[in-house]
C-alpha cells in the first residue's frame, strides 16, 4: 500500500513549530519545505531546487523568498523562480510546486491534491475547540513506524482499549462488550457503552466518581486523516445513555494523522474536555495520554514488522473488524475515484 | 541460499533461558514464541496472532495460554484459539501453528517440518553428556552473521585450526598435515592426527603433558545442525593412534546450529571432557573456547560479506574441501527430496 | 550510474597511510588489499582469497607475501598463490588480481583497467608541487556520500563559491558574474574573473591586500578523477587579467577523486601555493579549506539523497551548467569506448 488519497487537507505540522525559518517535512512520501512569511502566512513548497535538487530547506530565507544554498536561484511563495544569478533569462520550467495551506486547531493543514479542489472551508473543525466552556490541550507529534491505515484501523476500534490501555483509558470491565458501527456521511463511527462499571484509571485519577459509572467510547474516523474519539463517563443511573450528560466528564481526543510514507505516520493529537484543570493536572493528563498512545505505537510498530514476515496462515477476521474493513474498502474506492478523475483530466477538464 | 531442511530437530534455545514467560526466537526465517508451561513442558507457536498479526510474545501468559495484547484473543498450547472477547463464535481458522519440542542436553529442540515425522527419539544425544565419568560444560548462544552452511563448512574442516586458532586450539605444527574424510551414515567425518608435536595452547594451560603429544581432531557433522568435534592428546608413544586413550585428555566440543535466516545463525556450543576441573579452571576453559569461536565468527562474517562482493574470478577448490563439498551436495539433495515428498502429499499421502 | 572509466590512474590512498601492514580500500565498487613491501614498493591485490573468499587484509604479511588467515594459502606480490598448506599442487587458477600502482604527489595511484595500457608516465603531475619556489600542503581524505560525478560537477562550477563558501573561498561580489568554459584536450576548463572587488575571506586572513583585488578562479577537471582549481588575487590594476601575476597570491587546490562505489567518493585534497607560511598559518589555512570542503560535502550529500526522491518536475538547466553537461557527455563516451574496446578483445587483440 503506497498510494494515498490526495484531495484532502492533511495535518502537516503544529502551528507552534512553524516560524520564519526553513524546515523540512515529509508527507505522502514527498519532501516539502515549510516556513512562515513576515505576514504570518504559512508557505509549503517542494523541497528541491529544480536546478541541482539541493533541498531548498538548506537555503536562506530572503524576505519571504527562498534562495537556494547551492547557486542562489531564488523562489517566491508561489514557487516561481525570480532570480538566477549570472543570467537574465529565467526558463519557464524554473519553478517548484507550492501547496495550499490553512491553519486551524493549532495545526497547519496542507492540500497535496488538485489545487483547484482545495477549499479552505473544508478543513476539519471541532466547534468545542473554540468554545470557552471547553478546554483544549495540545499534545505531541507522535511518529509511529507503520502505515497510517493501521493507525486508522486502531481508531475504528474501541475494543483494543480493554487490552492495550489497562493503566489509562480502559479496564477489564469492557472486555466482552460488543462494539457497534455505522457510516455517517463520510465518517466511520464505531462505539460501545459500558454500563455500571468502575471508572477507567484516567477518570479515577482526575474525576470524582463515588461509585460505578456508565461510560461511552465513540470513535469517529473520517478518511484519510481525521479521528476524533468522544469518550466520557457519568454516575450510573443518571441517564447518560439516554443523552443526559450534564453530570458527565467528557473528552474529545483528536488524532490528526500525517502519512509520512508507506512505513511511517505521525499522530498529531490533542484533546478537548468539558472541565477545567490546573496546569499540574493538565500536564498529568497529557502524561496519561502519552502513555496510552505509546502503547498503541508499540503494538502498531510490532504489527508493521510482522506484516513483512512470511505467513503460514491467512488473517482471521472477527466481529470488531466490521468497521475497519468497511473503512478500508472506502479508502480504496476514494483512491480509485481520484485516479480515474485524474486520468479524465481532473478539475480542469470539461 | 534461502531454503532449509525442514524435517529435523533444530536447537531453538538453551533450556536455562526458557521460563514461564513469553520470549521470541527466529529460526529458518520464522518467528516463534516460546514459553514453559506450569508443568515444565516447553511450548512453541508461530509468533503472530492470526487476527491483526500482533506478536503473541507481546501478549500475556494466562495459565498456560497466551492472551494477545491487542484484542485479547487467547490461544492454548496447541495453538487453538479458545477465546475471542466480545463474540461467542470462534472461526475454525483462528489458530496458530504449534511446533513439536523436546529437551535434551540442556537445549530445547524444535521440529519445523511435517509434524507427522517428528520422532522425539531421533533428537541428537551424546551418551558421555550423561555419564558421571565425564563432565559437561554449557557454553553460549553465539550469533554469527553468516549462512549456517558456512559455519557447517568450518565444522567439516580441521585444517583451519592451524591458522585461525593459534592461541587456543591449534598450533603451526599441523599446518601441512593433510585431512581425511569419509561419510558414515548421515554423518560427515573429517579428521587428522598430528603426531609427536607440542600440545596446543589449551592443553598447555590445562593439561600436564611433560613432552610432545599425539593429538587428534575428529570433526563429526550431521546435517543440518549437529556438529561434534572429538579432539584430544596423549603423550607421544603411548598408543593413542592405535586406540589406547587411557592416558589422554579428550574433549567433545558440540556445536548445535540454529539457522536464524539466510544471513545469520546461532552456534549453541558446549563441551564434554574426560577430566574434572574446579570452577575457576572450568571458567578459564570456557574463556578459551569463547576466544576460539569468536575467531571463527570474525572470519565467517567477513566471508559472508565478501560473498556479496563482485568477483573477478571463480572460487578455487583444494584438497581440504572434499568433505564440505560432499556435505553441501548432500544437503541440496535432502532439500530436494523433502520438496518432492511435500509435493506428492507428505506423510499424509498414500 | 554504476559504471566507471577503468583505464585511468585513480588515487587510492595517501602514501603516508601505507605501511608494511595490510589495509583495505574500496574503489570502483571493488575491495583491494594494500601494503608496502620491504623495498618500499606499494602492492594492491583483490581483497579476497580465491578459496573461501576470506579478505586477505585479515591475513598476515609474511615477508612480502600475504598468508590467508583462514587456511594459510599464500600469495606473492603478483597475486600468484605460492603455498597451499597440506597439498603440494597449486591449481593454476589459484591467484588473485594484482593492480599496477605508482606513487606521485604524496598519493598511491592505482590502475583498475587493462594492465597493458597502464603507463606510469601518464599519472597526473603538477610541476609546481615539486618546485622549491612553491609550497605544497597535504589535506585530508574526505569521504562524501555521493556519486563521484556529482563532485565532478561541483569542480566544473566556479559559480557555487558565491553561495556555498561565503566564510572562506567566496563572497557576494561574484554572484552575478557569468562563467566561461572550454575544452582543452581532455580537460574541461571553467573560469571567471571578478575584478575590483574585496578579497575573499581566505585572502583577507592570509594576504595583505590594502584595497580591492582582481581575482580569478580557473577550474581544471580531467575525467575521471583529476581536478585542479587555480585561484588567486592581485591588487586591482596591477595587470593580473593580462597575465602579470608577480604581485599575486596564487593557489592550486587539487582534488583527486576516488570513486568508492556509486554512492560514495573520497576527495583527496591538497594545495600548492606561491607563498610560504609558518606552521600555524599553514594549519589555519588547512582549517579554512576543511570548512569549505565540508560545506560542499553537506550539499552534495543532501543532493545525493534528494536524487532518490520522487519528482514532480524535470531538472532545469541554466547557463553555468554548460561545462558540467559537456563533461558528463564526455565521460559517457569514454565508458562506451572502453566497452566496445573490451568487447573487441582489448589491448591484446589484433
Amino acid at each position: 500500500m503506497d498510494e494515498f488519497i490526495r484531495n484532502a487537507w492533511y495535518p502537516l505540522a503544529w502551528s507552534r513549530d512553524i516560524s520564519q525559518s526553513l524546515t523540512q517535512r515529509r508527507i505522502l512520501g514527498q519532501l516539502v519545505v515549510l516556513y512562515r512569511k513576515a505576514s504570518g502566512t504559512v508557505v509549503a513548497l517542494d523541497d528541491a531546487c529544480p536546478h541541482r535538487l539541493a533541498p531548498l530547506s538548506m537555503g536562506r530565507l530572503k524576505d519571504d523568498n527562498i534562495e537556494c544554498g547551492y547557486h542562489g536561484l531564488t523562489f517566491d511563495c508561489s514557487g516561481q523562480c525570480i532570480r538566477i544569478p549570472g543570467q537574465p533569462v529565467i526558463p519557464p520550467n524554473a519553478r517548484v510546486r507550492a501547496y495550499p495551506i490553512v491553519e486551524n486547531m493549532g495545526l497547519a493543514w496542507i492540500w497535496m491534491g488538485d489545487p483547484a479542489l482545495a477549499d479552505p472551508s473544508k478543513v476539519f473543525d471541532l466547534p468545542q475547540y473554540h468554545d470557552a466552556n471547553w478546554s483544549a490541550v495540545e499534545g505531541d507529534a507522535l511518529e509511529i513506524g507503520c502505515h497510517y491505515l493501521n493507525l486508522a484501523d486502531n481508531l475504528c476500534d474501541p475494543a483494543h482499549v480493554s487490552f492495550v490501555h489497562l493503566s489509562t483509558l480502559g479496564n477489564s470491565a469492557s472486555e466482552d462488550i460488543p462494539v457497534h458501527s455505522e457510516k455517517q456521511g463520510d465518517t466511520f463511527l464505531t462505539w460501545r457503552w459500558i454500563l455500571d462499571a468502575p471508572a477507567i484509571p484516567l477518570f479515577q485519577k482526575f474525576g470524582n466518581f463515588a461509585g460505578n459509572v456508565d461510560r461511552w467510547h465513540y470513535y469517529h474516523y473520517t478518511p484519510p486523516c481525521i479521528a476524533m474519539v468522544d469518550f466520557g463517563s457519568a454516575p450510573t443511573g443518571t441517564g447518560a445513555p439516554d443523552g443526559e450528560r450534564s453530570n458527565s466528564l467528557q473528552i474529545f481526543a483528536c488524532h490528526f494523522i500525517t502519512p509520512v510514507d508507506a512505513e511511517r505516520c505521525i499522530d498529531h493529537w490533542l484533546f478537548v474536555k468539558n472541565f477545567q484543570t490546573d496546569e499540574a493536572t493538565t500536564q498529568a493528563m497529557i502524561g496519561q495520554f502519552r502513555t496510552a498512545f505509546d502503547e498503541d505505537k508499540t503494538i502498531l510498530e510490532a504489527i508493521h514488522l510482522n506484516e513483512k514476515e512470511p505467513r503460514n496462515t491467512r488473517p482471521v477476521r472477527i466481529a470488531i473488524d466490521a468497521s475497519p474493513m468497511r473503512m478500508r474498502r472506502a479508502v480504496d474506492k476514494i483512491i480509485e475515484t481520484e485516479k480515474s478523475f485524474a486520468q479524465s483530466g481532473g478539475a480542469n477538464a470539461a
